[in-house]
This record gives C-alpha cells, structure tokens and sequence, in this order.
C-alpha cells in the first residue's frame, strides 16, 4: 500500500476475479491495481508473482516470488502458507527481498499465535544477480528494480539442451557415439520466457536487457494520463505511458502486459489514453490488462 | 485458518463477492465460509464483523467488531487500517477479544514496517459482558460464545426513547411541562436489532437469550451432514444443523441468517440436507447464506 500525494478521484473499484490469457505455451492469470491487490500466476511454470489476494485456485503453487512488500503485493501472503498446511501440501518456498525476511518472519509469527497454528514455509532473502535453478528446465534470475522500497524483478528461462555447432553435419549414430565416449555434444540454451517487473521505473528495463526479450512481459503502468507528470511518477518509483511511448522501439516480447493501473483511471480513460498515443498498441503486442 | 481432521473432498471454492439482502430497515451484506473468508457489514448501522476480505467499498465502516483471530476472520485487518489512512479517513476502531491485542499490535508493528507506511487505528480489547455506546441510538453489548480459540459474539441494540406508562394520558403540553420542571418523563427502550454469533458452538445461543430475540441473528452452522457427527464437531467449537434443529421453537427472530458452510460441502448438498430437516424453513425465516 503506498500513498501518493492525493487519492481524491478515485473510481468505484471491485476487487475483481483474475483475467486469464493464454499466450504461446502459457497462460498468463492474475490482477494488478495499484494500492488494491497484484498477483499473478503462470500455471504451466508452477510459477507466482506477489500475493496481494490469494484466490483458492493458486494454492497449488509451491513457490511465490515476491517483488516487494507493499501490503497490496503481500496481503494474503499468511493465508497461502496456512492453506497449504491445512490441504497437508508441502510447505512453500517464498523468494522475496532479502531485507524484508525478517521482517515477514515478525508477520508470521504473530500471525501464527493470533490463528494457534504453525505458518511452515521457507523465506529466501534475494538480491538482484542471484540465480534459482528450479528444475533442470527451469531457471530464474533476479534483476535490479527501481521502486521506494526495497524491490526486484523477476525472470523465468527456459533451459534447452542444442547441439554445439560444430557436431551438425553428423548422423545420430556418431553423435551417440561421441556423447557415450565422454564428450559433451551440446550446449545450454536459456530463453527467457517471462520477465516480471514488479513495482519500478523504466530503469529496470533498460539496466536488463532481456526484460525486453523475454516472450512474454509483465509490467506495471501505474500513470497514463498527461496531468501526472511523468517526473514526478519517477520519484515514486512508478511507470507513465510516457515512459513507454519513448522506448516503444525496444520490445522485442511477444506479449507486453502492463497493469497496476492507478485508482484514479476508469478503464475507458486507460484505454482511450493509450491508443491515442500508441496508435498500433505495439503491432498488437501491448496488452491493457483490467 | 483451522484445521479440522481431514479436508480431503473439498468443493471448488472461488473467492465469493459479498451477497446482499435487505430485510426491514437494514441491509445485510457479506461472506462467509469456513477457512476460507468471513466478513459482513451492516451499511445503515456503519458495522463490520470480521475482516477476513476487505471489499473496497467496506473502508468506509469507522469501527470494526472481531469475533476471533482465526486467519479467515481477520487477514485483511491490515488492509481496511491502510486503505482509510490512504483515503484520508479517521483511524477506525477495532473490537477484539482482549488476549488477541498484543499479537494484533505485533503483526501491525511487522505490517507497518514491511509497507514503510504507518498503520493508524484504536485496538480495543474487549470480554463477555462489556457494553460500547456507539451512538445515542446504538449500543453494542459483548456476549460469550464458545470457540477453539478465545471468541466473542456481537449484539448491536437500538436505544429508544418511550414515555413512562404513567404520563400517557398526559397531553403533549402537560409532558413538555413536566420534562422543563427536571422530570424524567421516558424510559430507554433497548431493542436487539443484529446479533452476530461468530464461531460458536450452540451454546452461546442458550447462555444469551437475546440472540434468539434479535430481529436479525447472523450465525454459523458449518456441518450440515450425518456423516459429521455434531459431538466431535462441538469439541471444535462449531454448530451443527442437529443444533438447530433442536432449537427451533427458541428463534423468534425475524431472520437467521446461517453460513461459515464447511468447505466439504456443496451449496446444494447444504440446501438439500436442510430442506430435509427443516422443511418449513422456520417459516421462512432460515437463510442460507451462500
């Protein structure tokens, strides 16, 4: 939860139910305002991005990664892990800021004896450049993001095993051989499937590169419209269209799903607001996620 | 957040919008299910019980009335303290049972420090038998309920004014002569208009015969089938609908509202075993509140 100068004209907001969207491979779920809730989940990776709600449905997850600490990103953090011990699934591994661990350690604590049960899960303090593997197929990398607190980003690449270059012109037979003799055949490929922003400026892209390569991007928008300046949103460690419209050549993603839209848009002035200034929505990639 | 024996064939559970009713002058809205969320508001009387979600719409409520500190009664807490700060509104007033205030301090203290924000609200800690004057209207009185865990129950009483039985031949001259001569001419009249159980076993209704009085009576019933038996289910502080059904001809409120289903239950396994047992409803007066 963060208080920016003034919330006077806020619209009439539900707490709304996920949106789901497949895209390639993947089905992307989840809902983002800001000051409201933001979680995300992508299915097919086990994968969960921040926990301001915790629909019934997103139990399943074993792990969470968490960008920051702002309650609207935490909320319902107590009542995944509770849920899991009560269903008798193991109990989850929560990646989140490292400077935040103890403090969360505090909340489930106290948690713990208002509810008289245990809050098992694991809490893994992270810091941007560290590295996961989470399964032979799966890695994630942690990246710098540029918030008023404590944050990080996310990505999720996908490990492919490719034969070196210089073994192409041979038959599987001699390439059976050459592997059974000891020889590594070939090398590790990394794509980057899904980069998950969090809460930051536009920093956060251009310091990694690969946020603008990875198949599908998750950001957020907070601001869109010319009356907050996007200078002013900086400070706050938040996006404005206007951030986007000047990088707009850079996205390489097959999809560019922002959200964490401010309380003070309706939906219509989102959407007006952007296609009038990004006329092609990105060739279509730029998805406005409600 | 409690654990009961096995929760193995649990029904596909969403995260319900509150349902709304309006019955005589009061409009009753909320969710609850076992494990799950418990929340209600009254709009016209500004009450809230339990916090287990925090609707947008609900920050308005300037005090909220706990049951007990299970996570489905009271995850959001947090939120709906943050929101009325972010909105600008007065810090609410939250009742609770008494053991409960330290551990809600701690977990506001962890909340307020991870969302570098403040978390500004009165913790009133409060036993069976205590009285709140609200307003001149209403007045809450604090009744014992019996839980797993420490627990109260809610009884919010209009407070009118009515003329002694000894001036009522009076006309309305002599009265207005008698009140400026100092004379106390009306006695209060206390009219129960909510009771709102929490997480009870049957009993609380025996110790507090104003519950069966209430115009409105908000209760849970969480078992509802003959494979749970009621007796283990009370050694857990629960109702069963053998409870009810047992205690029929004791409600003489206008509506009894029964929820917080277990979620082993299907809506229309419920529906089908009341109908079964209580098949005139009460009259009608029996809501099952999905």
């Amino acid at each position: 939860m963060e208080i920016l100068d003034e919330l006077c004209e806020v619209h009439a907001l539900r707490d709304h139910v996920p949106r789901q969207m497949t895209i390639g491979n993947l089905t992307i779920e989840g809902f983002s305002r800001a000051a409201v809730q933001t979680y995300w989940r992508i299915a097919e990776l086990k994968l969960g991005f921040d926990v301001g709600a915790q629909p019934w449905a997103f139990m399943g997850l074993p792990r969470l990664f968490l960008s920051h600490t702002h309650m609207d990103h935490i909320l319902s953090l107590p009542a995944y892990v509770a849920r899991r011990r009560m269903m008798k699934m193991e109990p989850p591994i929560i990646y989140l800021p490292a400077d935040a661990v103890g403090n969360v350690r505090n909340l489930m604590t106290a948690y713990s004896r208002l509810d008289y049960g245990g809050l098992p899960c694991e809490l893994v303090g992270v810091v941007a450049g560290d590295e996961f593997e989470i399964s032979r197929e799966l890695m994630i990398s942690v990246v710098p993001t540029f918030h008023s607190i404590p944050s990080v980003g996310y990505i999720a690449w996908e490990r492919r095993k490719k034969l070196k270059e210089e073994y192409l012109s041979l038959d599987s037979n001699e390439i059976r051989n050459l592997a059974l003799s000891g020889i590594e055949v070939s090398r590790e490929l990394k794509i980057p499937k899904v980069a998950y922003l969090g809460d930051s400026t536009a920093k956060a892209l251009d310091e990694t590169p690969s946020m603008y390569d990875a198949e599908i991007l998750i950001m957020e928008m907070s601001f869109v419209a010319r009356r907050h300046q996007s200078d002013k949103i900086h400070k706050y460690g938040h996006i404005h269209l206007d951030d986007i419209v000047k990088r707009q050549k850079n996205f390489k993603n097959k999809a560019v799903i922002v959200s964490h839209f401010s309380a003070r848009y309706a939906d219509k002035e989102i959407e007006d607001t952007v296609l009038r200034r990004v006329p092609n929505m990105l060739d279509g990639r730029l998805i406005l996620w409600f």
